[in-house]
């Protein structure tokens, strides 16, 4: 009777989060594609009472006893109810260890924090924004002592975004990139000096979008349960597996910058409307992992997207919407714009090359901010020699170093690695695909349902209900092993 | 202590209420303007976890007890906070004296119930909704009697949507019209034979929203607190007075649809952006009753679009949009096809003279079934007789009877009255500001900021601090007067 009761509890929980998750994520959704200008004041007010009513019905001890009592007794429930419990246990147990006025004030920081930094990224002035970050920082750390768990202080903060990632595998994973990626690039940025990434043209935004939503339906996203928009900066997000939406970014004069951010976020949406659609709406009904995540929309951009069979597959329909401005461009030509590398300061322009190594500069200075080894205003000087070091090349300013992403003003510290992580995890992905899928012929023909069938059985169906490594494990057969990521970047890139 | 205390609690409530009812409203657009097909299921559930933190939020003994203190406290709150206790109490008492059970009940019934008349009305068949509707019904009769209210029934249903409004009002107010307009309409039915409200032509819907957009700025829109969407039928939502959002729908051959329907949103639009901005995000932060929002609506399509002026002012624009269909095309034409009128059986399609019949229609078969005089299996044939009564035609389906208005599927009697409530006001309205401003010169020059003013000062700025009968009062120095309308009506029309 007890266990009954407390699964009717567990299954009321879940349904309430999850509607005030739709709720918030939809007015994520709308904020970033169609809200006006002036919205902002009255948006804040809402987000912030469904955020009080989350907490109010999360943090609690009628849930408190009910989730206890289920961790306890847990050899009684299914698969699908213990993950449920699983997470919205360790998610009551990161925030009821924050006091609740310290939780609110972070809230509220984060918002001031948020703004301070975009005005200081306008301005190119690390200065207006650093009392901010100290404060975010000083939470952070505090945050850290109050989940009181063994091991490095960085690794709390990991293991938020990636179930069971720790300071040891990421800095095996860097230190392998550091050997083999970093003089790669130092000795490909002398032979790169000119841009060719580029197809020169005018491109109209309308034929674009006809082009986006080809490739969408042909990489297998089920377009009646989703949507595609416009945005700054691209991104998806998944109000259920029936409806997820991505964005994209078009511009007139640069025809592969959208290509690649439709493929991109396309498999971040594929892995969502997956997920097995027993799960309802439920906390197990989304993805992994951060780096799981990742690794979905990557193996499509990286390994898929700019691929020479990509093009030989979806490049007569390209030119057939270009028909003059493609006229004289042939597959190669685009095949080697998508692979051009070039060391540049803006991680989100990176090329596959360069890509992780603006990850590893965040990761190590993340480290040592939680080791206490550098002060809040030694930030930009660190960052710089760090691009420096890894990059050959120097910020002229903090628009284009330290002020660049919008993650420390929200206070997401150890969410960068995840990143580089789905590149990683991608590749490893691939290579297990190949063993029984030919990749190369499917995407010459555009044919993507075996790969899209292998990519769910393996590993969108699962939801959140398996940890990143038991998905990686299951899948591949074996642990993440970065060595295969950095093979394939110094034989593809050599 | 106590007052401050309960004052605190207000506006916790108000605040808890607002931001969920700021959720539900997105989710409505969204769900009207873009979400894809089938992502009905996991948004149902999504509401219904929103609608229980509402009821569980209002329906509790704290609440309870705090509303009770503040009513019977009332003489020590200012004007604003008396206001919030008023609705925040009313909208208690209406949902705590149903049975909680039923409650719920009746919202599930209300889901399928739509759905069973969306079917019917596309089968044609009205048996197939009947069931749904009687349980529908039966509802609310319950309803009215938990409610408990002195005098006729159905007074308590459009009490709900316009504050005061009885029965014996609406009667006096449909008696007039009967007695003027119905024979009038049968006189005209026989001179207008011809459909002279279009102009031919197809008109690319880019270009169409070129001129909407224009439109909604040139009569007070402020573009930078609201969206402009496409929706199948158009409708006003207001997420807060910085955030109004209006949808039309575009018709190639059909110029004119989307211009009426663009300047009905925009006037709804406009009371709600103009709400006084120290109401922040509140229950008194939007319009006093669904008649007075009507009004808005109709002064502006009715009083001022339908109007000679109004088209000097901007046919030039429209010209210069489609300068080739509209060449041969004179201000005068426009003015006579917008004031065409012809019996018809739909509604949202009728013409400014014909239309408060079909509300009339509508109204006289609400208050049968609440008097219990018919059965829900005759109101067919009920519709079909009244609509040869009053307007001489006859449905030859129940889609194009009495299954063409979603109302009654979702419960909403007592409402339609609001709509011809909504024309009265406007013309009464229209009245009152022409003792001050020069209306026509004002439209002739496309300047609507006096008028604007006025609407603001009168109207607008009052949002739900003042019931419907007060501004009235306040703003045309006498309670409401049909024959203003009627008046209006058969001078027009004869």
């Amino acid at each position: 009777m007890l266990k009954e009761n407390y699964i009717k509890k567990l299954y009321e929980l879940d349904k309430k989060l999850i509607s005030l998750e739709y709720a918030q994520a939809l007015i994520s959704w709308d904020s970033l594609t169609l809200a006006p200008k002036k919205s902002v004041t009255f948006r804040s007010n809402a987000l912030s009472g469904l955020a009080n009513f989350y907490f109010a019905t999360l943090i609690c001890e009628e849930t408190n006893e009910m989730l206890t009592y289920l961790t306890e007794n847990g050899e009684q429930l299914n698969d699908l109810d213990k993950a449920k419990v699983r997470i919205l246990k360790e998610e009551y147990n990161k925030i009821a260890k924050i006091p609740p006025q310290e939780y609110a004030d972070y809230k509220a920081l984060i918002s001031e924090s948020s703004v301070a930094w975009e005005n200081a990224k306008n301005e190119k002035n690390y200065q207006e924004f650093s009392p901010f970050l100290e404060k975010v920082i000083e939470f952070q750390k505090r945050y850290i002592n109050y989940q009181e768990k063994e091991g490095h202080p960085y690794n709390t903060l990991l293991d938020d975004y990636e179930k069971g990632l720790t300071v040891e595998i990421t800095d095996n994973f860097f230190d392998f990139l550091k050997e083999k990626v970093v003089p790669l690039v130092k000795k490909k940025s002398y032979l790169n000096k000119d841009k060719i990434n580029d197809i020169p043209g005018n491109f109209a935004v309308k034929k674009q979008a006809e082009f986006s939503y080809y490739l969408m339906e042909k990489l297998g996203f089920r377009m009646d349960c989703g949507v595609l928009a416009e945005s700054e900066h691209p991104f998806t997000i998944n109000l259920s597996r029936d409806d997820v939406r991505i964005t994209t970014h078009y511009y007139e004069d640069n025809l592969l910058s959208s290509i690649l951010s439709t493929i991109h976020e396309t498999g971040h949406a594929i892995y969502e409307q997956n997920i097995d659609k027993n799960f309802g709406s439920s906390v197990i009904a989304s993805g992994a992992s951060m780096g799981i995540h990742e690794s979905q929309s990557r193996i499509f951009e990286n390994n898929f997207g700019r691929s020479l069979e990509f093009w030989e597959f979806c490049y007569p329909k390209l030119k057939s919407i270009f028909p003059e401005l493609l006229k004289d461009i042939d597959t190669n030509f685009i095949y080697k714009a998508l692979n051009f590398t070039k060391p540049s300061l803006i991680r989100i322009e990176a090329d596959e090359l360069t890509y992780p190594l603006h990850i590893m500069i965040r990761y190590e200075i993340e480290k040592m901010i939680f080791e206490e080894k550098v002060k809040v205003k030694d930030l930009p000087e660190l960052w710089n020699s760090k691009y420096e070091e890894y990059l050959g090349i120097r910020p002229g300013n903090d628009a284009e170093g330290i002020l660049q992403d919008v993650h420390w003003s929200e206070g997401l510290f150890g969410y960068f690695p995840s990143y580089a992580l789905g590149s990683a995890y991608a590749v490893q992905f691939r290579q297990a695909i190949a063993k029984n899928i030919n990749i190369e012929n499917s995407i010459k023909i555009g044919n993507f349902s075996e790969i899209n069938n292998w990519l769910t059985n393996n590993i969108h169906q699962f939801g959140r209900t398996k940890t990143p490594s038991e998905i990686i494990l299951a899948a591949t057969g074996e642990k993440f092993n970065p060595k295969y990521y950095v093979d394939y970047l110094t034989s593809k890139f050599n």
